[in-house]
């Protein structure tokens, strides 16, 4: 991968000054190879990227490996319990060193000359080698690696950004998920031939919702905003925050989100990279499940079903949506042009037992039905954009104020020269 | 996709320059990217295309799509029986409206959120938008849209080329098979591994008839050129001609091309883009069918079946055989280098019914076979043409005179600079 | 495909200087489209391509096909009994004048216009084109086309290096296995996703044997090294190189590597693209089958089995391993960046009777499965050294003596400007 050229430089400067506010963006952003290997340098080699959960690799020598365009990594459990990222690339001549996307080791051997590291990435033996090796120098590379609330985030840059601030942010909301003593009861990974910002700018509005999510919007209000919200609804929105503040309070659970609409994300400024809030869902449902009924046993420190959705969001890769009962949390990887690696991962209680405390046929259509519903739309997006006569269009300033915010703060990052 | 750059101006000047006449096309027209990225600018983003029969959408509300690369269109009926050619592009955020090739709509409804725009384009609801937006200036793109004969061409410029002069030729010619009034029977589509100027000069000569188009030889003269054509032959030829004049005449259709081989198409300039003609069948031969029989009724104004073959060209992207009783238009759309979509479509008298007035068994193999015995051939080409050590040879002054002049035409049109 | 622009030779200079003596290549050798372009100008069509046996063509008109990226060329035997190599492109419009891999022809006869070639390349006829036409000038290009004891060496440069001194060296050492008394057992195609370095830098190192090889390293000494050999070893090692000295002398065999580890290949210079030798085989082992017994009649000139084995490699694209019974060539063709087509041939006495004789079952299973496991781990390299973060590594000075040989070779290949 060239680092960037000044002329990308220049093509990046003049795209981003092309963009006109409130406006959605200009189709050399969805297909332009220069604003793609920029967005990896600036992006996605710098931020603080979801990866997993904790409970995914609860022992010394659990793994799991995800990829960032080219680049693979292994996140591994420690044997003190901690866990390292570590780039997936041989020290000896660069050989991958595992293409499983989950597994245990005792230590992690190069298949090629087994050269062998320890979980923390050390290399322990390369027999073979000359005397003069200097083993010290040639331990597998580490990527900063940080978790929060059973959330593991990794940052491919040597200079990432605080973390301190997301970490203190997010615990006192996730924690009472549990989310460090889950399981994971299903895994499903999409190919979207998309670009990974049309499926964040989906992602960051209810405006398709009414006719393309029939599920989504029986247990959510979030497709109610300013212009369409009778007072008959506003009543209903209001007594389930009303009902809920009270209740949360006694269990230790802030509302945090009263009005129509969805909750501001991101917000301005260089670190808005981060968000959860918890919101009631609507009258009788207990669950984001198609009957709105709990499906498994209460997670974390819940006592009770009436917790609404606790939602969690990470720029550029993560949201998660959890239930009294279940959480769902979906990370975006970028995979070439055009083109998103998208993994859901629905979680249980870690003691629940499948067919017995639950069923998945209850438990995953949901959120299987409602993001495969937004991968096809995306797909058309991508179709769309691509077009010689795409121009950009305006946002509704009722409905589309978060999908303007995700443009402010991706063309902010982006206009980052990062050149080395 | 970017406007052409000064260097990619610099390289096409080159190549048109470095050809030499009489010969060939050097191998960088076939492969060079910025080739293909002039081609859709200067070809396929300016002339006319044929995009479908009028006959495909005959009721308000019915339409087809096509698609020139990335650029896709919806050509629809409109409510006064005119018809419209629409960019495929949301003016809200760029979705492609539909992905469906044929259709029928009472409105043209975005799948994403529901901005809703009548048959003429015009934007009718944006449910959700700010009071401000001013739907008059969100209409869907129209492109410009013509119509002769039954036929419809559709320019993606916005100065299009005269489309009256070819209207007033074809006209006559064409109208007499009645395509206004046909049905389609089948249509095929074919995704060949071929530029599009491969298929062409394929097309434009029939030196390579002799020997891979066994079943077209038969029912046709073309493959007769002034070098091979026994006095004979000349006789049988003229015969036929002449028999053919009387005939015709008294039913008002006109013979236009007497001599041995193919006509001449397209004549120098940059208007001849257009052509028909009609030409004797083999003594024996009604129709363009395996064994010359008429395959169904008689299509349009015709009473008897001795009408030979109405031919017709245009260019960039279609020609057509039509017999008495059946018509074959095949259109060619470039999808990505090196790639020609093409669509191969049957049509027939529209009160014609299948299994009863006419068999698919009998109508479609001598234009299925002759066909893909021609995309066949073009492949090989694409593959040798791609050698580093292929060189242009020579056209055969008897045989591949209107390669030639495709050539020329194809220079011509290239040179234009139309960069922006 | 371009000539070399002035961008692309500052890049390959700037890549080639970056290169630090004993480390493996940094990773923009393995995806700069410049440096893959480079390549097939300086090494793929400079230097002698290994492209087939002498045995799969052994009847005047006999052919077989190669293509090094998208250059495709015949070899054909002709009438004389000489083999040449003929561009497999039409002197008329550039068609690809066979797809076949490998057959038997008269003539060569272009299907789209019939343009008919001698088995000398020689236009016999042109049947329709003007009678001024210099059939003369018309015929295939040839390339130069070499043979020694049985092999078929192919250059497609006009000025190719000399042959004269690989012939010299290779015939006293091939000649006795036979190969032009051979025939063709088995041969397997393999498309490989890595680049053709990361191929031969598995193939010059046995380092990575002792685990991925269980096979081979049974019937092979090659994966004891100065550092891993025990006396007992060193002296089984003597053992086998003295027995077979006295015994091969007599023979007419010369045994030509004694020391424990691979031999030096390729030696420095520019000349150094050809070796050949023989090797002991552990004790036991009559051929390199899974337990060592010969499979098939003895080849050539051997009189009896125990000859170890005959090594031969040539650069850039082919290695041979013979035992008494059976010969296994490997060719390596560029298939576009990052690909590999492989091919392995089993030869075995050209009057060997299948499931008479031999069984393929016996024959194959030790390249077989050697070749696989190399092409699964050339693979994880590919993956690995395409990571943003893969720098170079130091090569085992024991173990890696070849690769890093290998590396200097290539190095000097293509620093050779070759612009034109």
């Amino acid at each position: 991968m060239p680092c960037q050229t000044a002329e990308d430089q220049q093509t990046i400067e003049r795209l981003i000054a092309s963009r006109a506010s409130g406006y959605s963006l200009p189709g050399e952003f969805y297909s332009n190879e220069a604003v793609y290997r920029a967005e990896l340098d600036r992006i996605w080699r710098c931020g603080w990227l979801f990866v997993g959960h904790t409970c995914e690799i609860p022992r010394p020598g659990d793994y799991l490996t995800f990829s960032v365009d080219a680049d693979s990594l292994i996140v591994v459990r420690d044997d003190d319990g901690g866990i390292n990222a570590l780039w997936n690339v041989c020290r000896h001549r660069g050989t991958r060193i595992t293409t499983e996307s989950q597994g245990r080791a005792g230590r992690l051997v190069c298949p090629y000359h087994q050269w062998t590291y320890g979980r923390d990435g050390s290399l322990v033996s390369c027999r073979g080698m000359q005397e003069d090796i200097d083993k010290s120098e040639l331990g597998l590379r580490h990527a900063e690696c940080r978790q929060v609330a059973g959330l593991i985030f990794v940052s491919l840059s040597d200079n990432p950004p605080d973390f301190d601030a997301a970490a203190e942010c997010l615990a006192p909301l996730v924690t009472p998920q549990g989310l460090e003593r889950a399981k994971v009861a299903k895994i499903v990974d999409y190919d979207v031939a998309a670009d990974w910002k049309i499926v964040w700018e989906n992602n960051r509005e209810c405006y398709h919702c009414n006719v393309n999510h029939p599920q989504y919007i029986k247990a959510n209000f979030d497709h109610y905003n300013a212009d369409d919200t009778s007072e008959r609804v506003q009543a209903r929105i209001s007594d389930a925050v009303e009902r809920s503040e009270e209740k949360w309070a006694a269990a230790g659970l802030a509302v945090s989100h009263r009005r129509t609409g969805m909750t501001d994300f991101p917000s301005s400024g260089p670190t808005g990279w981060f968000a959860a809030n918890r919101t009631p869902l609507v009258e009788g449902f207990k669950s984001e499940t198609l009957d709105g009924r709990q499906a498994a046993p209460l997670m974390g420190d819940y006592s009770d079903a009436d917790v609404g959705t606790l939602r969690i969001r990470t720029l550029p890769n993560m949201w998660n949506h959890s239930s009294c009962d279940h959480a769902v949390s979906t990370r975006l990887l970028p995979a070439g042009q055009g083109r998103t690696a998208i993994r859901v991962t629905w979680l249980v209680d870690e003691h629940a037992v499948e067919g017995q405390d639950y069923q998945l046929a209850d438990l995953m259509p949901f959120w299987q039905l409602t993001s495969e519903q937004d991968w096809q739309l995306c797909e058309q997006v991508q179709l769309g954009v691509r077009s010689s006569r795409y121009v950009p269009g305006p946002f509704s300033t009722y409905k589309e104020y978060n999908v303007d915010a995700f443009v402010r703060w991706y063309l902010e990052q982006l206009g980052k020269d990062s050149r080395r």
